[in-house]
């Protein structure tokens, strides 16, 4: 057993999980991230630095990174797409940029409508004007697509190789659309070792035993989105996010360190939902944490 | 690491699944317990032989067993809460009888209306009525309960150990209330041995993480329900038990066979839903499973 005493989680919520959703205005956007670092949410991709005309609930990402009252130690996060978003992403001053490729050809086309070979030129491009501001490469469908099913291990962990090679200073792999089990898992982290982030979905409820398995194998950076908001666009029906409620309660349990305190985070996760309209995913939003009692 | 070759998946769908639902036809319950035979299920409890009144949807649990076509090598199991349900039970004909008692005194008084001493003592009557047909005496709140908390494994494990002494053959620890997690999986385990069956609910979202855990330290019997059905009466909000789907992918995906087909299990699974008139909550049963490619 290498279950590390601390973790480091990655809030997507506010990026991965509203990009979905009809679009909230920034400043509401603002109160969300506000309110998960006040729960201590330390690292947060806050928004994304993409077209309003493709993803038009990301719009308004300037606004957000200028009215945001930045807490230091605090990570804020941006994705960006290309030169462009980076240059925008630079410019609102944020720590981290994160730029995804995905593993699957048949789905970057579908996605991003470009090659593989293409996404990587372009987060070249990103890494050389990030300059010292680093660039985690998050790897889409690191565990297959449902276009060509499962991706090799060995060809997931060499597309992260070409990304450092890029300029990436880390690496995320992504189970976009469910994927994972805890048996691929750990294939994976025998190519890749456990410096490496995952990023989980829940489309066929492995989120959280997928984390749970990376956990006990070393692995010390996962993103979650709070209330598991969030999906895929391109996979029907498909749950959201590992809800970071759901995996903070399990590390709170083990005793691993997050630094997130939970009855907090349930009042972003209920700030998140109010402010996306229904109710969100995490089991934990809907029953409480396991210490919570019965009313007399 | 001490994952077995092979797994004992007891299918509780047609009995703790829909016991919460408005009540299903004897002629539709038989046909669901059917379906699951059919998928490969070889172990399933049917029905339960409690007051009509009481529990409304299990009326008709002798309809239910008398129409069955029984398949040889299935063992069909019934839940009784006291001497007249287990009469009426063997008269069935059915191959094993579980009977409950909660770990939780306030549980126990709110539930059943009885203490536990006074389950136990109804335990060892039905035991002694039972004769050569197995009782396998399910412990509900094994974990705790949102009455009192936490409950210690030692108290758990030596209600179990009264259960034996009373005639129970096999015992089934149950997290009624979702308040397992694998840590407290483990504890448990330390103190009665893996020879125990584990039935788990995902209130929390933890019933596959607990259950892969469990596997793991060598626990080699399962209560689920297909589609996840069930729940508790007394957790509002409350999700079901791990969803039979849920677990036999998992199973399949590191070789644990259950003998379970999980294409025929998802036939079961959408016959359920049908039956119940609303969705399920596994995930497998909404996205299919992961090799499942998207259509050209």
């Amino acid at each position: 057993m290498t279950r590390p005493p601390t973790v480091d989680i990655r809030e997507v919520g506010p990026r991965d999980g509203l990009q979905v959703e009809a679009p909230v205005d920034p400043g509401d956007r603002v109160r969300l991230v506000e309110a998960l670092v006040e729960a201590g949410v330390s690292h947060v991709e806050a928004c994304s630095f993409v077209s309003p005309t493709a993803v038009p609930a990301m719009a308004g990402a300037g606004e957000v990174m200028a009215k945001l009252s930045r807490v230091s130690g605090v990570t804020y996060t941006a994705l960006v797409p290309n030169r462009k978003g980076a240059e925008m992403a630079l410019e609102a001053g944020v720590d981290e940029l994160t730029v995804t490729v995905s593993a699957s050809p048949a789905y970057s086309e579908k996605n991003v409508r470009m090659s593989i070979d293409e996404s990587v030129a372009a987060v070249e491009e990103v890494c050389v004007l990030a300059g010292t501001v680093p660039v985690d490469a998050v790897i889409s469908c690191a565990f297959g697509s449902p276009y060509e099913g499962d991706i090799a291990p060995e060809r997931a962990a060499a597309l992260g190789d070409r990304l450092v090679d890029a300029g990436a200073v880390s690496l995320t792999y992504a189970d976009t659309t469910g994927m994972a089990t805890p048996r691929r898992v750990a294939e994976l982290l025998d190519e890749t070792g456990t410096e490496v982030g995952l990023h989980l979905h829940d489309t066929r409820g492995t989120a959280l035993v997928n984390a749970y398995s990376a956990l006990e194998r070393g692995v010390r950076r996962f993103d979650t989105s709070v209330g598991g908001l969030g999906g895929s666009p391109f996979a029907a029906g498909a749950a959201g996010n590992l809800a970071t409620e759901d995996f903070v309660a399990l590390l709170d349990d083990l005793g691993v360190v997050s630094g997130i305190d939970l009855e907090r985070l349930l009042a972003a996760s209920a700030l998140a939902a109010e402010l996306v309209g229904h109710p969100l995913p995490s089991r934990v939003a809907v029953a409480g944490p396991r210490d919570r009692l019965a009313p007399e």
